[in-house]
């Protein structure tokens, strides 16, 4: 395995346990909401380990935090891995943790073995990701992307009450020796390591997600408008009950979009229903369907499924629906060269490894808008996370930094000085 | 149509109008809240308006309130006929009035042709019929049935923030020449008019209800417990959507138990679900049902397939389903000789008359438990009720009381005098 050295596995399991102390929970999980104390404490020890090895050091006005390791070229764009060091309140210790110190992994590796790359190669912990404290999520890497913060964002207010504008101003002024850059800039490359947060790897005994994008999410809200009627008195035939029409609609999007695409996410996972009494029949219902799919062509095709199949059985109720969209996020494709660069190097490897689409967002989706990204998945436990309960195997951790590492050079077309 | 007098028609819409008058809302409606001051408005009118004619007047201890006419044998139990005077916040001009003031054109009709009954005839206006104010409804006509109060009545607080105890003592207190009686006690029968409240009269040209008993109901909570999941990582095989699985069993529910039975009814009026994320899976869904039909048989025995098809398909979706009952009101059967007298009278008088079970409840439920009773009922447009829009039309009205007087005279085995 010439050119490739291995990483040092008991240096990132230490390190892994380490930061999980950072905002520990006693049930073994993490949390470390973005720009608390604890996300401060950990990017303070992420500097520290950084600055022992001579990396340089700097922050952006999003505080998204940058490692350096010099390039033979200083002056080429850089090659980013990283992810983020934020959790959700009980989160696990591997969601965003482990990408971002596999990425500190990879440069120290380079840097026991002397490793030259052309160009240089820096880790970054993006601000943010989780949008748990301050929503929405994926602040820092959205931000990046824009090349700009969101307008009005120092006025956000989060679950604790905390103004986003005086968190993020701590949490900047609380690394000093980092030198400030703009936000966003030219990058030769992204690439993020990740655990899957679903159960397709451990299924099929894979050890690598080779992750060719994000799959496109898609909010809608339906509307399903009856008439309130008395429950005992309103014979069958009478009823224009807007429940009946909504578990219509509902049982048949469940019975047809993802059995016929195994690729399509639909889930209803809000429901309101008015005016809410057990003895009236509902005159309103309104729920909320989240639809995913690597496709966007495909979720165009799918709200308008949806749209006319709401309005046939809504009206056969006596009723009358309303479709509109209340988010959308374009899916993401990686880059081709990078998705193919990942996946050489866990065959080189001998990792299984299984191509597939991330259902859940990441900051490589907005990454992806900038430059060439891509993704490696690791699998966790039984597909959990967002959870206290969530879990890599220590070989699988270490074989998705390996990956992460082999790709990095390949992609950065390092050369082994000395 | 020897020895069944007609009624003063014209009396009877003055009365209504003038009622109507007490608690009018600007849209045409009445919002004339259980023992408020309008609802004492009423009371009093009513008082008036039968001592003028003689009557004597009686309280007891719910404020139900009666207008006795003397029977040649006073000591007989009295026959009662009437409804009751309270309304919905905005509720109609007809929903009780119509009753409580048809029984009051009987007994002036009686007086004006001066026909001497067996046995003593009252009008009784029950209290808090409607719940809207202090819930639960029917206070007066359960108290009469049970006999007693409720245990800790006085301390129910009303959607106003007012005290029952209160303003029912205040009730009694404002009518200070009925005297007091004893709670329930004998009564030779009970017959109430009352608009249908649905839709069925109307759609059958029938001018007359003719009502066999009250649907009995029973309330359902059903609680379908799945897994909460990522919406977006977690494929269809993986899914234990308790949301999926609830409209799959209310979807089942509407498909079959209404349409296998005219006499069902079933309705979904609540829903909750947990923990309510666009983005979440749901792990748990809650939803009532409210089942209503004549027998009670069959209401035990959808309950029994309710909740073995909740069972069936939450499995089938690897979720688990619990149903438990939340309320149950046994079904009235009325006494079939007064349902015959009320169905002859429409027949003697030619007006196109049919049976019919009762969807609603009324204060007749209860005094079915304690004694012989039937309801006539008359068509309302549009089966609507509960609403300022109700409406009934003058011949109809007319029709009702009708009946209701040649019912109570034949019940009562009457003579005329002289």
């Amino acid at each position: 395995m010439t050119g490739f050295p291995a990483i040092d596995g008991r240096r990132l399991l230490a390190r892994l346990d380490a930061f999980a102390a950072i905002g520990a929970t006693p049930a073994g999980g993490v949390n470390r909401p973005a720009l608390s104390e604890a996300d401060r404490a950990a990017r303070a020890l992420l500097a520290d380990l950084g600055a022992a090895r001579g990396f340089s050091l700097f922050q952006d006005a999003a505080a998204n935090l940058f490692l350096r390791r010099a390039g033979a070229d200083d002056r080429r764009p850089p090659f980013l891995i990283g992810s983020h060091l934020d959790s959700q309140p009980t989160g696990g210790r591997f969601d965003g943790a482990l990408g971002t110190l596999a990425a500190l992994e990879v440069l120290e590796t380079l840097e026991d073995r002397g490793i030259v790359t052309a160009g240089p190669v820096e880790l970054v912990a993006w601000t943010n990701e989780e949008g748990s404290r301050f929503a929405p999520g994926a602040f820092g890497s959205q931000s990046a992307a824009a090349g700009a913060l969101p307008a009005g964002w120092p006025e956000t207010v989060g679950s604790d009450g905390a103004r986003l504008g005086d968190e993020l101003a701590a949490t900047l002024a609380a690394l000093p020796q980092a030198a400030m850059r703009p936000l966003g800039g030219p990058f030769a490359g992204y690439l993020e390591l990740h655990i899957e947060q679903g159960p397709l790897l451990e299924r099929e005994g894979a050890l690598i997600g080779v992750v060719e994008g994000i799959q496109g999410t898609r909010w809608l809200e339906v509307a399903i408008e009856g008439q309130v009627a008395h429950a005992g008195t309103t014979p069958l035939a009478d009823r224009r009950d807007a429940m009946a029409a909504a578990a219509a609609v509902i049982t048949r999007l469940q019975t047809t979009v993802m059995p016929a695409d195994a690729d399509a996410r639909l889930t209803v996972g809000r429901l309101t229903i008015a005016p809410g009494a057990v003895n009236v029949i509902p005159g309103e219902v309104a729920f909320s369907i989240d639809l995913r799919h690597p496709s966007g062509a495909e979720i165009d095709r799918l709200e308008a499924e949806i749209t006319a199949l709401a309005a046939r059985i809504a009206a056969a109720g006596g009723c009358r629906a309303s479709v509109r969209r209340s988010m959308d996020v374009a899916p993401a494709r990686f880059d081709r060269r990078l998705v193919g660069i990942v996946e050489g190097a866990a065959e080189r490897r001998g990792f299984a490894s299984r191509r597939l689409f991330s259902g859940a967002f990441h900051d490589a989706l907005f990454m992806a808008r900038l430059g060439p990204a891509a993704m490696v998945f690791v699998p966790c436990r039984a597909g959990l996370s967002h959870n206290e309960a969530e879990y890599v195997e220590p070989h699988q951790a270490i074989a998705g930094a390996q990956v992460l590492c082999d790709a990095t050079l390949e992609a950065v077309a390092a050369s082994v000085a000395a």
